[in-house]
């Protein structure tokens, strides 16, 4: 059985968007299969007492140089989106709804999802959005729309977000292989050395 | 003339001391030559509400895993020592008292500095250790010992931290070249970016 990778991440976060381009490469050229889980960052951050770069003095203003760099010497599409950061329970929702049924499929959502805020500058906090790009994709976007609202499919992103600070996640992107937490997208070299050199 | 590279530091960083092993040779390769300016960081901080990292919940232990692999994948000599953090006003005050005198000294007994409290574990906060470390490569160890109670030995690193500060420094390492900052030792690729294609 091949070893997982799990890429913990919000879909409001900029580095996990800009993880998200390379973490699928970087696990199968290591023989490796990446598991994607969405979590709710606000929850996170009230473990933690952390809070939104952007609402950080300084530092804030720092962050959004730092992801316009980032994206033009990574060459994917970047803009900060209006409103930032957003709330992404639908998009998380939605994610782990598609991904009990198809986890390929639900990889593929992630990934237009993050293009479609931080590539286009969509509003994905609306449910309405969300199922839109899902639907353009393959999923019925009534059944989709419905499901959103169902209390299992409420509860199971804040189990999920839970689990994960168990697991000691505390930011996006954070990954973890073999047992072993990597926070941040400028670790992504950390993570290929560990997966090359078997570990410590 | 060389354009300068400015390395902003605190001798208490360990991710300071690791950008430290790389910012000569990066700089020297893209035709610049770089000026060490330690600042201190608790002064820093005071402006912008961020805290040490190891005071912080949950990020705090995962930082000191953090060093550990990153000392392990770079290969440099790393103990988290006791007592960490530490005050640095003596080590930046003897920097700048023989940076006055000769920057390749004041730059080698910075790298030396580092090197004591990282790769040895010593206290680095004491004057005696600071003037010990400076006189075994070069400088009369009375003389430095009675030039760090001066007033205007006291008040160059609060000034260059002041300075720091207004020029948006909030971190350490923190490296601005052109103008442009570039915060953490994760973004030195993104300097080297930088100097190769010229800026944006």
């Amino acid at each position: 059985m091949t070893e997982v990778l799990e890429f913990f991440f919000d879909f409001s976060s900029p580095y996990g968007y800009f993880a998200a381009q390379k973490i699928d490469a970087l696990a199968e050229a290591n023989g490796r299969t990446v598991r994607w889980k969405p979590i709710l960052l606000g929850l996170v951050f009230k473990e933690t007492g952390m809070t939104p770069l952007t609402s950080q003095p300084v530092r804030g203003e720092y962050a959004k140089k730092d992801w316009q760099r980032m994206a033009r010497y990574m060459d994917v599409p970047w803009q900060l989106p209006e409103p930032f950061p957003v709330a992404t329970q639908a998009a998380a929702r939605a994610f782990y709804w598609i991904d009990d049924r198809n986890p390929d499929q639900a990889r593929l959502f992630a990934k237009s999802l993050y293009h479609a805020y931080f590539g286009e500058g969509l509003d994905i906090s609306s449910p309405e959005t969300v199922a839109d790009i899902a639907s353009a994709l393959f999923a019925d976007k009534d059944e989709l729309l419905t499901a959103l609202k169902e209390p299992t499919v409420k509860r199971r992103i804040r189990d999920e977000t839970a689990k994960a600070i168990e697991r000691g996640v505390f930011g996006s992107p954070y990954i973890i292989v073999d047992g072993e937490g990597f926070w941040g997208s400028d670790r992504l070299w950390m993570v290929k050395k560990w997966l090359q050199s078997g570990g410590w």
